[in-house]
């Protein structure tokens, strides 16, 4: 993409996302608002989170987006979930000081600790970028999460991921799935972060949708698991931390000849990255976009065992992480039985009572939407031409749009009634207003795969145009075909077979 | 329902509700989890809600859960937003004054302001439920807003309903919609409002789910509303004041002839409450479990003109409001005007600049979702029986089980087979433990509407039986026809016409 300043104007101008919201009150960094088409394509990614967790048997759950301070004490948010802030000592500007030293001085060396970063604050000589004040010397720890009260005096906060707030019903699932592991459960839904400086539009918000999946099993089931036959043999871009050591590509492999390299330690998590990648085709975006990039051991968690992430390549950003796929090991349950004091082990058919693992993929639906919009827009050429939504039809924001050929002599009346038919089934669409072809490019725009037209032949021979977005082509077909014919082309029949060509 | 607990323990057991969550913590009054089966119920009324507004023209829009003290200031949620909340002099807790002395003496005059609460407190002699202990003798005024904090110091508040953060962007969807009004706008999303004694399961809790759709129209266009034309003719059960006053019943009137009695002033708000009605019978609500009930004079806004609600009759708490429609006029448009200074009045076709009204749909997903497990709820006969949730099939949370008849001889594989099949259209379940006419039972508990059983016959003759729900009877049919015939029984076709009965 040539320009990224264009594209954002895009997500404005045509109602896929408007922000930092809400505007007319000066906007607050990091929450945006979706617009009608936005929503409905975000809408659409999430059904197919949902379709393709389902198939592979894990089950949707809603847990609250607020919960009391031990929670987060246990899970360890309160204590280390934190930011490293710097001040400006004259306009008090707050920035996160790691990323401002790598705005400035990509070249500059990862800092371990504040030391480290006050150390080059100094030696860089940096200023604020919004007054060109000096610094304060000292690096604030700032907490990510954002605090409430419930009740009177009850200490609580928002959720900063959906993933604690499903581990804690394990017992619930474990009665619920019948005492039978392994399992999987999933959700998706709101977590916040008070981020000190949100960045890059919809990639770092503070409010935002997560899409987290967890797999409930006992260690020894690990390597016992049987659907990763099922999956073995499809092949996946993995880039191990060798390759990346090695400054090299990552590598198309099977999953069984990555598990031969040692790339991962079990079927089960090899099952999960490969359903993980799965989610991101099924989410719209080319395979040749994604890639698989493994954590450096000094990367991971120190109870994390397997650790993964997916990544995209963005036109806007550059290759941009967009999912975790973690072996989280009994490290979950363990904390929050000594802090609720509730026992969390259960019986294994072998070996007497323990702690299952969970082994987890951890996403969300912002970054998703707005990889879906990055990829699949298409600017204008320079001086002629027409900007393009070319998203993939099953994930378009409308689907049909209905446009009768002039508003007059019951035209228009002929196309609502059809328009009343068709959005029964389909997201659909009329409009009236401009030239027909002035139309067509407003649907191109926003992706419309297909738009029908109802003109004069229309009234007396019951036939209307049906035009498809990529092709530009259209076909003439019966009125009372339409359903039947849009079912077929959404299930990925051909074009042209489907009526007369035009 | 003879018993509202067993009803609980139903929706507990069976994978519907849990909480109050997180229980392992002890619970915290208010907020719930979703349980497998409680959320597909939850996301397939949500999705009816969606496809409704849509074929409307109403879009879906996403806006912040989370903004600024002024937004709440000009919305009247911050200053005016209270409960009378009263104190136990001995251990402190607190109790919504109103509420409790109702609980305690239904008789109880309702009281219009703090005094009269006091007074008839001491008059009634009331003690602490918790102690037993005296109350303290004032009444606190209690925010319901969860406050918190953005970046480093700005004040902020999870929303308290979704309208007015839809309200915000005006400007940005009158561009949308190319500068024409009226339009309509939705959004279903979470709201929090920090009550202070939540009760009634999921009917009054702390975080819960909205879904409010707005209508903006110029107050010209209320009268010349064409889309009235194609529902006056149907009728609805209105409550009028005036009927509630003498005592009466609801009575069945068509809109047209309630707009004759001027039971509303405008077609567009007639319109919007024929919607609303529509949108409760798409959830799956029986029509003879609802009312629509007006408002009294003085129980309205100031600013609010028409105003209706929609009430459902539970099994286990009786007539609840569980939706409000209202004329709002331009209060909110005018009020968001004069606190961000940002003129929010658009051109009219006649009568140059003014502001648009905004005529509004106000609901929930969870008192919906309470009052289809509710009402279609069986409970077990006494000493034989046994409980059936007899949802309408298309809101079933699963809506097809596959069963080996037994789990050997190749039987548990081609049924997985068939489930694999089965599931990439359907939410689906594969279950091989127990006896199949527990199996069967189990299904009919949640609700499933349909059975599929593979036996040996099914390995030669590659058919297997389907059972339906409601009338327990059993057909024959090709496997291969099994998708075919599922769909054609979800789009209403007679059980018995698809297949050799048995």
């Amino acid at each position: 993409m040539a320009d990224t300043k264009e594209f954002m104007s895009f997500l404005q101008q045509k109602g896929f996302v408007w922000g930092p919201s809400p505007e007319i009150y000066g906007g607050l960094a990091g929450f945006y608002t979706y617009g009608p088409n936005g929503k409905l394509l975000k809408h659409n990614i999430e059904q197919a989170i949902r379709h393709i967790f389902q198939r592979n048997e894990f089950w949707e759950v809603e847990c609250p987006t607020v919960m009391q301070k031990e929670v987060w004490e246990a899970s360890g948010h309160l204590g280390g979930f934190t930011d490293p802030m710097i001040k400006c000592y004259n306009c008090k500007a707050a920035f996160r000081a790691d990323v401002l030293i790598h705005e400035f001085f990509p070249d500059a060396p990862q800092c371990t600790n504040d030391d480290e970063l006050l150390s080059l604050v100094k030696e860089k000589q940096m200023k604020c970028p919004n007054c060109k004040g000096p610094f304060e010397e000292r690096i604030i720890k700032h907490n990510l999460m954002m605090r409430t009260t419930i009740g009177v005096d009850t200490e609580a906060y928002n959720r900063p991921e959906t993933a604690t707030t499903t581990y804690l019903p394990f017992l619930r699932y474990y009665d619920h799935f019948r005492k039978k592991l392994p399992f999987g459960v999933f959700q998706i839904g709101k977590a916040y972060r008070n981020e000190i400086s949100p960045r890059q539009h919809l990639l770092r918000c503070r409010e935002f949708t997560q899409a987290e999946g967890q797999l409930f099993l006992f260690p020894h089931q690990k390597n016992t698991f049987a659907a990763y036959d099922s999956v073995k043999n499809n092949i996946l871009p993995f880039w191990s931390h060798q390759l990346q050591v090695d400054k090299k590509a990552p590598v198309w492999l099977s999953v069984e000849e990555a598990m031969t390299r040692g790339y991962m330690k079990s079927k089960a998590y090899a099952w999960l990255l490969h359903l993980a990648f799965e989610l991101f085709i099924g989410m719209g975006i080319p395979q040749n976009k994604l890639r698989l990039r493994q954590h450096h051991p000094d990367e991971k968690a120190f109870y994390a065992d397997d650790a993964w992430d997916v990544e995209i390549e963005l036109q806007s950003f550059g290759w941009t992480e967009c999912c975790g796929v973690h072996d989280r090991t009994d490290y979950d349950l363990q904390q929050h039985e000594k802090k609720s004091g509730v026992i969390l082990s259960v019986q294994a058919e072998e070996g007497g009572k323990m702690h299952p693992h969970i082994l987890e993929i951890a996403f969300g639906t912002d970054r998703p939407a707005f990889a879906v919009m990055d990829l699949f827009y298409q600017a204008a050429e320079k001086g002629e031409g027409k900007p393009m939504f070319k998203v993939p039809y099953v994930l378009a924001p409308v689907k049909v749009a209905v446009l009768p050929l002039m508003k007059k002599d019951g035209l228009a009346e002929h196309a609502q009634q059809l328009y009343a038919t068709i959005s029964k089934v389909y997201v659909a669409k009329y409009d009236e207003s401009g030239t027909i072809g002035r139309r067509y490019l407003r649907e191109d725009e926003t992706g419309t795969p297909f738009c029908i037209t109802v003109d004069y032949d229309s009234l007396t021979k019951k036939e209307v145009t049906l035009r498809d977005r990529d092709s530009g082509r259209q076909i003439r077909i019966a009125e009372q075909d339409v359903l039947r014919v849009l079912g077929a082309l959404f299930d990925g029949a051909p074009f042209e077979g489907q009526g007369k060509v035009m």
